[in-house]
C-alpha cells in the first residue's frame, strides 16, 4: 500500500476525504512513563494529597487532542465528541496512561488518542525534572479503533 | 527533593524562575519509532525520492518546539535561538530521532527538546498509519543538557 | 445532579456527547466594565473619532469565541455558524457589552458567548489601562440559550 | 491622559516599548465566581474528593496567562517567569480566585494576571454549568502590580 | 451589494450562515514569489538534492489552511477534508504556488486556500531571505470556486 | 551565500543565533490588494462611517504579527515591542498596508512585518469577497531594515 500522505509528485498534502462518509468513530491509545521508584512514591502520594501530578498531566491530555490537527502537519481537523485519560500506576516505577478519543468523522481519530498519551507523558517528565532527569516515555501505541471503512482494528 | 511545580498547599502553579540568572542553555533528546520493515523502507526510500516522511516530521518537530510552553501546562515560555531535528535509519525497522535545542534563558529546554522528538515521533506515525498500525513509540529521553546553576548533565 | 464533567473515578474528562443530536443552538452572555467617568468619555467619543477601543475589542470577542475549546480544558471544539458582539454604554461609567452565537452541534456554546464577553471586556481593560487602574469587570452571566434536550433557558 | 494603544491618526497599534528598561514586574488580580450553595458545596467536596473542578480551572488560568498576547489584541509579548493561582472558598456561595504573576519585562503584566482570573472563572463556570445556569462572573479587578517607571500600585 | 461582515449598526460580526445547507466546496487560490535568478537556482537544485525550501513551503502552506479561521478575524471555522500545494518554477525568477482546498460546509473556503498560498510564499521568504532581500510576494488571488448557492466561480 | 535555513546534510533546522547580540531592530514592509472601484467606495466609506474593514484589518494584522513564529516554520520567537500598521487608499482601486514593527533581538523582525501586511490584505479580502472576487493581493516587499550586524537595508 502507498503512503497516502504523499501525491502523485511525492509530495505531502491533507489526504483528500471529501467524499467519505462520517462514522462514529473511536480509538484508544496507551504508553507509560518510566520513573525513579522515589517519584514513583511521590507522584503517587500526590493522588492521595492535593499535589497531583496526574491531574495536570490529564488536563495537559485533553487539551492536546483537541489541538492534534495543529500540531501534526497532515491531520485533518476534527471535532471531537469525548476525550478521557487515565493513569495506572505498576509498582516500583510505570505510570501507564491510557487514553479514549471519540468523534463522529470521516477519518480515524488515532492521532488525537496518540498525541494525548504522549503531551500527558511529557507534562508529568516536566513536573518531575527538577527531582529526576533519568525518566524515560515509551511504548506508546495504538491499541484499538474501530469506525470507517477499515473497520475495527485491535492490536494483537 | 520536592516537586518544585507545587505551592505549600499542594496546588500547581508556574515555579518563579524571576530571580534566576539568564544562561546559554541547550538540551538534547532522543526517542524513536519502530514500525514494520515494509514501512522502514518505504520511510527510507522517501529520503531518496521526493515523498519524504522526515522532512515533513522535521518541520513538525521544529514548530512544536517554538509551542512546547502552550502545550505542557507548567512549562516556562522561552525564546528557542536554535533548534535541529535530525534523524537516523536503523535496519531493519527503526527511525532514531535527536533534537538538540538552544536558549539563553532563566530556565532548562529539556522540555522543547523532548516535545520535538515526540512531535516527531507522532508524525512519522500520521503519515504511515495507512500502512502499519502496529507501530510503537518509545525510548524518548533527555541525553544531555547544559546551562544553569544545576550544570551539566549527561544520561549514563 | 453529578459534574457531568468528572468520569466515575472522580477524574476530569471531556464528556462524552457522541450520542447526541445536532440541533440549532444559540446563546446569549452579557457582562459589563465599570470605568472612571473620564475613561467612560474617552471610549464614547472613540466611536465617534476614529479611535474606536470597542472596534478591537469587539474583533477581540469574536476571535476568542472561535478559540473557546483551547482555551476552556473540557470544553468541545464547535464550528460557530454566527457570532456577533454589540456594546451599550451607560451613562456615567459603564461599557455593557452582549454577545450572541450560534452553531448546529451537538452540545450548547454558551462557553463562547460567555468567552466573547470576558475577552471583549479584558480588551476594553488593556486598551484603558494607562489612564485608569480601578475598572472592574464584572456581572458576566448567560442570559439565553436555545437547543439541545434540556431546551430554551432563560435567565430571570 | 491620552489612551496609549491609538496613533495620532486614531488607530488602533501595538504601543512601542522598545526604548522602555526591563525590570521585575508583577501583578496581583482578583475575581469571582456566584453560584448556587449547592454548586458550592459540590466544589468545596471536589477540594476533598479526587472530583477537583478547582484544579482543571488553575491549570486553565496558568496557561492562559502564557497566551495572554495572543487573546488581547494590543497586549505585548512578554515571557513569564511565574505564575500562581489560588482559590477562596467563601461560604455560602461564592469562589474567589487570585493570580499572581511575574515577569522581567518592559512592560506590566496586568493583563495576564486579569486572563489568568477571568479563564479560571469561566472554566469552573464550564465544569458547573450541567447543573447551574446561573453562576455568575464578576468583580475582576487589579490589586496591585509592581516594576517598571510608573511604579507600585495597589488599589484602595 | 452591501459587506456582509457588518451588521445593521456598522460593526463588524462573523456572518450567520446557520441557516445554509452543506455542500461539497472547493476553492484554488494561486500567487508567487519573485526572486533574484541565483535564488532561483538555490530553490530548484533544491528539488534534487535534500535542501529542499518547497517541501518546508509545502508543510507551512497546509498547517495555515488549517488554522484560517484562527488568522483571519471574522472567518468561519471550517473543517478541511483536503488539501493540497503544489509549485511550478517559471524561469528564470518566479516560484509559482497553487493550493487546491476542500471542505463539506455551509460557507466557501476560499480564504484557506488564499491563506495557504500567501503563508507559503512568506515561507519560501524566510528560508532564503538571507541571500535575498529583494524578493516580492504577489498575484494572490482566487482562480475558482465551487459549491454553495452562489456557485461555480472561475477568473476570467 | 548559502541557504542558512539548511544544515549540512541539507534539512531544515531553526538557525542557530544563540550567540548573537541583541540589538535594537526595526523592519518597515508594505504590501497591496487591488479591488473593484465599487469595493474601493465601500472599504473608503467605512473609514468615515462605522463599517470599517480597515480597523478589522488592522488588529488582524497586529495579531498575526505576534503569531509569525507559530505560523512561519523555521522562524525564531521574538517578542514584539511595537506594531503599527497604517493604509493608503488610491484611487481608483488599491488599498496599500505599511507595517513597521520592532523588537530587541537576536535576530531580523522582517518576517513579522512582512506576515502583518499579509493578513491585514487577506482581511481585506475575507471581508470584502461577498461583493468582490476579482481582488488581487501583490507587491509584498521588505522596505526597510535595521538593526543586527548585516546592518540597515533599504530598497532601492
Amino acid at each position: 500500500m502507498d503512503l497516502t500522505h504523499f501525491d502523485e509528485e511525492g509530495r505531502a498534502r491533507m489526504v483528500d476525504v471529501s467524499d467519505k462518509a462520517e462514522t462514529a468513530r473511536m480509538a484508544i491509545a496507551r504508553g507509560k512513563i518510566t520513573v525513579k521508584p522515589e517519584t514513583f512514591e511521590r507522584i503517587r502520594s500526590g493522588l492521595i494529597a492535593k499535589g497531583d501530578v496526574l491531574a495536570v498531566a490529564q488536563v495537559a491530555g485533553i487539551m492536546a487532542a483537541k489541538q492534534t490537527s495543529q500540531i501534526i502537519p497532515m491531520c485533518h481537523p476534527l471535532m471531537i465528541t469525548g476525550a478521557k485519560l487515565s493513569f495506572n500506576l505498576v509498582e516500583p516505577d510505570e505510570v501507564n496512561i491510557e487514553a479514549i478519543v471519540k468523534v463522529n468523522g470521516k477519518t480515524g481519530i488515532e492521532m488525537e488518542a496518540l498525541t494525548a498519551v504522549s503531551v500527558a507523558a511529557l507534562t508529568i517528565y516536566d513536573m518531575c525534572k527538577a527531582m529526576d532527569k533519568t525518566m524515560t516515555i515509551g511504548d506508546i501505541y495504538l491499541v484499538e479503533k474501530s469506525g470507517g471503512k477499515s473497520g475495527h482494528y485491535r492490536s494483537s
